[in-house]
């Protein structure tokens, strides 16, 4: 298995930087005061498509050689991947093939469609979601671009910590979510060699907690019926994820649906931003005191911005 | 009557400067695709307090002789001035007291009490308002700032648009929203003389449209039974704010609820930052055609970000 190193994110970030936004990192005096700890938010909401998955999916389809990128990028997902991938093969002037379910939110059908991607629906199986990707593989000769069991998108991924950690000295800890682990695994490989005296820190909500059961039991354990309000955050972690994971991640911690919601809520109100619920559990984890974070400088990972205004959660 | 003029901006700002944030000013390709216009926001919503409104309350306190100020201050206020002054107070450690109607939204309340400052809750009638304030003045011996009707709160204002215009170069028009016409006037002054090309236009909403009467006319109209969304901008037009208005500003143009709400929801979608109603009114205005925006570069003073997230329009 071929699994990144720092280095890989380092060569990654020079694609990053030429075609993804350099997010700001946002404190809050509100925020510090309520935590008592020293809150610095990387805020990849701002991300071009609303969230980190731009970074992970312009590296893949970058570094992909001519004649390979002219068949094409195809993938399936049900959230902000398949429109960042869409994005990134435009960016490359190649067709983008996503297999969506077709209960998928209208939101990001019309994001995916917005960027220009061919979107294959798909009953919402696994079976169905598998032979509908391989079908349009053979068919176009495109390249799988999974959304985080992939060795580009991870050392993608891990260009928001790098920036953060060049942007804020002397962190303590650096938290962000983690679903497949694409962006965590991707942090930690930053975390671990521009700060290693930094703990890197995995949070997730209770009812998916399946990278904290993987991550005590050192071997992944799959999701199963998870259920959460953090849409991001339901998928299985991915093996070179997971392998990254257990060398490089210190803790792994589990978040409650209302302290999610309540994160969520105050960053709207006291930040003035719009965050998603995936993007709020590391502040949820602290304010329910998860996490030894008072007094301590601790950087967040926002990871995006993409939810429907429609179906709030308060 | 004492009216500002945009050296006393200059002076607003040096003391503005010292206390509130250097808001940033964000663009959006989605938007600027959508209108056909180059948009800068000048970003109110990340001002201390969430609006434009601490610019005003922290130049009139600091502008105070100290033995004036050590008597405090006192305003009426159902919105974001009140939390203002009583944050502006605080900074100047003297007390506030913020005259509010009995039935105003929790979360104001909350906020200018958690500033510190007395509340004195009346019954909402014009009235009861002025005899509490009145009373308090009387008692406490605090003199009185008024949200927008005040020499030293225009000049304060006035300081977001200067630094949105030192910021970019060449802009054709500035936008504002207008209710007591604080920020347009205060932001009148700064265009005026800092890019007298451009234009100043004011925005109000079509359900409480007396300062576009009152510009057509040539006198203020006072606002009666307004309705709008756009609760920021339910007052009538202030003396001096009328003043600067009808010889600084080019035009004031009215939008409709529709177009607020999706203007609204489109900044919070593509921007992925939380604005309030009022705020929305300029983007409103473009959207629905009521300025001449295409090809144009555009500043929008965003004018704050504080609402009740329990009760959106979406």
């Amino acid at each position: 298995m071929h699994v990144p190193t720092y280095s890989d994110v380092k060569t990654a970030s020079e694609i990053v930087h030429r075609f993804a936004h350099q997010t700001p990192v946002l404190t809050s005096e509100s925020l510090n005061r309520i935590t008592g700890a020293e809150l610095y938010f990387k805020c990849e909401n701002f991300q071009k498509g609303g969230a980190f998955k731009f970074r992970g999916a312009i590296n893949a389809v970058m570094s992909l050689s001519n004649e390979t990128a002219a068949k094409g990028v195809a993938t399936h997902s049900s959230g902000n991947h398949g429109a960042a991938l869409a994005l990134a093969a435009r960016k490359r002037s190649i067709a983008a093939h996503v297999v969506m379910p077709d209960n998928a939110p209208d939101i990001k059908k019309k994001a995916v469609a917005g960027y220009g991607a061919e979107i294959i629906f798909c009953t919402p199986t696994l079976e169905t979601r598998e032979s509908a990707l391989a079908e349009v593989i053979a068919r176009a000769g495109a390249t799988e671009i999974h959304p985080y069991d992939n060795f580009a998108v991870i050392a993608g991924q891990g260009s928001a910590a790098k920036e953060l950690l060049e942007e804020v000295d002397d962190l303590n800890l650096v938290l962000a979510p983690v679903g497949g682990g694409g962006l965590l695994a991707g942090t930690a490989l930053s975390v671990h060699h521009l700060a290693p005296s930094a703990a890197t820190i995995g949070c997730e909500p209770e009812g998916a907690d399946d990278a904290y059961r993987s991550f005590h039991k050192g071997e992944i354990v799959p999701s199963t019926n998870p259920r959460t309000i953090a849409d991001g955050l339901l998928t299985s972690l991915g093996e070179r994820n997971f392998a990254i994971i257990r060398e490089k991640v210190d803790q792994i911690v589990t978040v409650s649906e209302t302290s999610i919601i309540e994160a969520m809520r105050m960053v709207w109100e006291r930040m003035k931003i719009v965050i998603e619920p995936s993007a709020a559990v590391p502040l949820g984890a602290i304010l329910e005191g998860k996490l030894a974070a008072r007094n301590q400088k601790v950087g967040i990972i926002v990871s995006g911005g993409n939810l429907d205004l429609e179906n709030l959660p308060f």
